[in-house]
């Protein structure tokens, strides 16, 4: 069998290193005799476990002490529809709308009250971050997606949104730069692209959100039910919250934070210079915003295309086709991606592109 | 290291052989040099585990076409809200009270419309299945707890609602034995103590209920959306699907439903035997009402009490100590619960029996 090389946009690339941990120690956790897929939630092994997870996910991200990290269920789907239910209340918010994933966010928001769209980017198809944003003074909270996996576009500046909330859907690109978390109100992330599988969301919240919570909701709906339980009022997700765990070790032996924004820099480099200097491949997204996360590209004919994703195909890198709302092609290079990887579509980019023009 | 018998309540003990296959697998799923944990849920081979799954699931409990196979995130715990929000609508419901788990749902129900306490055990502290039930005869549905596993009480013989449907949480007991899934309208079970890990919710429901759905709700919290889109309207939990599918081809090779239904009624005799003709132990549930999941006792006195549970860690049986909210002792002997395993704990009682009396 070749070698695979995966640019799936999601579930994505977990580091080599941590699957081989868990299948370690599939059958035995730290030695107790038991799977990390039998344990207890209130046992000892998994206390350590998801504790751990949080601390290592605090000092990552240098989160302040007075917001909680909390591992919930669902995906970002479902935070779409939680963060109105919680924090809307009838009143009205400011979404920015960058793409798919904005687009189901405020979708879900209309349910619960007004939706002001503050900036938008759909006049494009979605390439470039908007400015000049109207943000309302009376908003109870302003949100946007910070990384469009779609569009591949992503924030490099965030908007100052003074005294109201900034919330962030950082899916597609938590923990792959440093981030000033005291700027926000709320952060939540899908796990499936960068810290982990799929099955568990990261929401990282600061405390006084959490108590203006609406109160009549039903109790699982409610952050402030799983902030008062440490995310264990009922069984968590054990099995992801424990990969979870993993990959923050794994971030911390390549160096933390800043070692991983550099290597991310880098691997976007390589391909967005070969992309920019080439004749047959053609960027999609406007060069100030683009996603160091997701690559999008596009071939001179679409039927260099379809050749250009049968060969990779053919060569072991997978998942390099566009979504099918827009098409085209899409490396998706997230943290556990590794730059030898990238060097590799690289050179099969540039052989593809002398044999074919 | 001594051998370990997890008698959990839940996560709970998982087939040696299915932990072993993940483990031999993890990097490498199907030959296809990727691991389960990163591939797209998009892909062919995610395609096979979930639509297996389904198939499997059908098979062995015998679901009759006009029935949905869904597999969702947030616990037993989120189906007490999503139930009432899909099906109650204002309206009014019947739920049976017969421990901690039946309050849960009832205290959520009523955030939603009435709840008429059909019948409830508490008068005896939750230890006996209440019968001569006051139905209504305009309830949107019925709902119950079809095994409790911290009173170790089970339903034996199901109501018959008629034409109102009705609704069972099977957490504690889903795939241990046979059920008659016409009775029901919707039978719901978090995974992780007879069919997988924590981090996914079994939901089989009947078509016309997805239709009657409320219309008004939140994306992920309708029924409907996933079964429009094979629970994948959304990334789902990978992991823990495909978890469940091994648990079914384990479950096959075991001899499906009826074979695993002589042997649990044959592990919960052993123990049960063993506490009626003893003089130590005393079983807490009415006879006639007994869990083949969760076996609970009491020991003559509280110190022999801990004792006994004392002696149990230092001989590997873990899991033992009773739930916080009742105490005493509860041996939890799901399907992965070999026979062995049970002998080994019932050799073990005897003997601290003849040391201490």
């Amino acid at each position: 069998m070749n070698k695979k090389y995966n640019f799936y946009a999601g579930p994505a690339i977990l580091p080599l290193e941590v699957i081989k941990k868990a299948q370690e120690e599939l059958l035995n956790l730290n030695g107790i005799g038991l799977s990390i897929l039998e344990i207890s939630h209130r046992s000892k092994d998994f206390d350590d476990i998801i504790n751990t997870a949080k601390d290592k996910i605090r000092n990552i991200l240098n989160i302040p002490d007075n917001y909680s990290i909390l591992f919930l269920q669902g995906g970002a789907s479902f935070q779409f529809a939680m963060i109105p239910m919680n924090l809307l209340k009838g009143g009205k918010a400011d979404y920015i709308n960058t793409g798919e994933w904005a687009k189901k966010a405020i979708k879900e928001a209309k349910l619960f009250g007004d939706v002001n769209i503050a900036g938008s980017s759909e006049d494009k198809n979605f390439n470039y971050i908007p400015e000049n944003l109207s943000l309302s003074s009376d908003a109870s909270y302003v949100h946007l997606t910070s990384n469009e996996t779609i569009g591949g576009i992503q924030w490099s500046e965030f908007p100052d949104t003074g005294d109201v909330p900034l919330i962030a859907d950082m899916s597609s690109e938590i923990c792959s730069r440093r981030i000033d978390v005291s700027k926000f109100g709320l952060i939540y992330a899908g796990a499936q692209k960068n810290i982990g599988p799929s099955g568990v969301t990261l929401v990282i919240i600061r405390d006084d959100l959490i108590e203006k919570g609406a109160d009549n909701l039903a109790t699982m709906l409610k952050y402030k039910t799983h902030a008062e339980k440490n995310s264990m009022f009922n069984t968590p997700p054990c099995f992801a919250i424990y990969i979870i765990k993993l990959v923050m070790e794994w971030i911390e032996t390549k160096g933390g934070i800043t070692a991983l924004e550099d290597i991310n820099e880098e691997k976007a480099k390589i391909l967005y210079n070969l992309i920019d200097k080439s004749n047959l491949y053609r960027g999609t997204a406007e060069i100030k915003d683009r996603s160091r996360m997701n690559v999008t590209f596009r071939l001179s004919t679409e039927e260099l295309e379809n050749k250009f994703l049968q060969e990779t195909v053919k060569q072991g890198f997978l998942g390099l086709k566009g979504h099918r709302s827009v098409g085209g092609c899409r490396a998706s290079i997230y943290n556990a991606m590794p730059i030898e990887y990238v060097n590799k579509l690289a050179d099969f980019m540039e052989n593809f592109e002398n044999h074919n023009t």
